[in-house]
């Protein structure tokens, strides 16, 4: 199953995708789950899936306007060069542990809606990420039962604003921006992708691939990152995972390539889909 | 005023400091504000006093259960390395831009409430900060107007893994361990403390004096961090900044001292309060 959240008549709401349209969930579900994080909360997926089966599309996928597939994720952790290929480009050491960042819901967009290029950098960078969603509540998991708490995956475009990300040693400034993190187009429930370390990964600007790379080529794979996080701090339903990016950055290419006005940036994950921002000027 | 949050017949509400006691403000307008969030939000504080105002208090303060300040921040945004002598003791570069990294509120603890010492370390070290939290929203806020977005002040103990937070070049898995870090008791309105730069602030653990300076000594003060802040993300009412810490944390001593079930570590900064918390084994 896609789940997709978006907004209808000016209302936010969430559902499921059914061919090239939706089924709007929460015009059905709304009074019990709000949003799509109040029906992880709830445990309610197969509740969703059950309202949207035979159920005709109330509208086209395309011309819906999406959000982020978790408009409001209580934590975003992302993972810093987390494919060996990506940290010998930037020139870092092999990490002992996984390295952690953080982003705040206010750096998200949704599929298609623009990408801003700050006034204060001309150095927008993308990153083509694996984003793991995570479904229930999760403390001292293990390696062995971490998938136990993933709902799904979607696509992750973690665009980085390379001088303000080496303003100091954390990274903080240079992955918030406003609308410079791409995150859709849906989630693809865990149940359809039994291996998420299997998938082929890409970035293409304008069309060109930047990024070419494979998930099972992570340093540290998503039940060591489970692991690790939540060996200090609870993972929630509707908390995100930007699980790294492979090489191939724009920062790193010589000469540098950096997103600007005008551009199309597309992050494709096999089994999982394709996230499409144009880039604009903010 | 002084506002807290606090717990009473097990439900979550809000209320103004009287004397020794406290007036139970969300009881009377709950419907309205949920929280302080929500108070701060609608630019409701002014109807908090007024509600509070020549109400017999509810309850003494002392045997309350508080909750942090602001129990539920979008984004608590942390400034490292922010005074010089702590940054020399850290061995860190002067830094051109101020150091952010995150913390998240599972984080947080109340005043009187245990911090805990990770199982998972023995460097558990304390931080004391002054923390600004933030009254409305403020996007590209410049140095002059930077005031206005401040709803009050209140004391934070930024609370460090030393181990987990050098694991990598990201601080934030040694800054989020579950209950390291405290933020309390109250939160003193900004009308009550026109120049937050001239704060004596100190940490005394089991008594004894181990940070002692002045919030003149930021590197970065107020009005840079809100400013510099703001350049990259909205800040939001509820949203908290703890301001960075001055030398004497334990980790540089000589020998080092770390925290341990048993200690109490008291933060105490001038016109705003003392935060005290017993240290217990997670």
């Amino acid at each position: 199953m896609k789940v997709v959240s978006f907004v209808r008549n000016g209302k936010s709401s969430y559902g499921v995708v059914s061919g090239d349209g939706i089924v709007d969930v929460g015009a059905r579900l709304g009074g019990k789950y709000a949003d799509l994080v109040a029906v992880l909360k709830a445990g309610a997926l197969a509740e969703v899936e059950a309202t949207a089966k035979g159920v005709t599309a109330d509208m086209k996928l395309d011309g819906t306007t999406l959000l982020p597939v978790v408009p409001n994720p209580g934590k975003i952790v992302c993972v810093g060069v987390n494919y060996d290929e990506h940290r010998r480009e930037m020139g870092r050491e092999p990490p002992g542990q996984p390295t952690i960042f953080v982003r705040w819901p206010e750096s998200q967009v949704a599929h298609n809606q623009p990408l801003l290029k700050p006034a204060e950098s001309d150095k927008l960078d993308y990153e083509a990420e694996l984003a793991v969603i995570i479904g229930k509540h999760g403390y001292k998991v293990s390696e062995a039962d971490a998938f136990g708490i993933i709902a799904g995956y979607s696509c992750y475009n973690d665009g980085s604003v390379r001088d303000w990300q080496t303003h100091t040693s954390q990274f903080t400034p240079g992955k918030n921006f406003v609308a410079t993190g791409g995150f859709g187009p849906w989630m693809v429930t865990a149940d359809e992708i039994p291996d998420p370390q299997t998938l082929d990964i890409e970035s293409r600007l304008n069309g060109q691939v930047m990024q070419k790379s494979n998930t099972e080529l992570m340093t540290f794979n998503i039940r060591k990152i489970i692991k690790y996080v939540t060996a200090f701090i609870p993972l929630e339903a509707g908390d995100v995972i930007a699980t790294g990016t492979p090489g191939g950055v724009g920062t790193k290419r010589n000469p540098p390539v950096y997103m600007k006005d005008g551009d199309i940036i597309e992050i494709e994950i096999a089994k999982v889909g394709l996230l499409r921002n144009p880039v604009k000027n903010a």
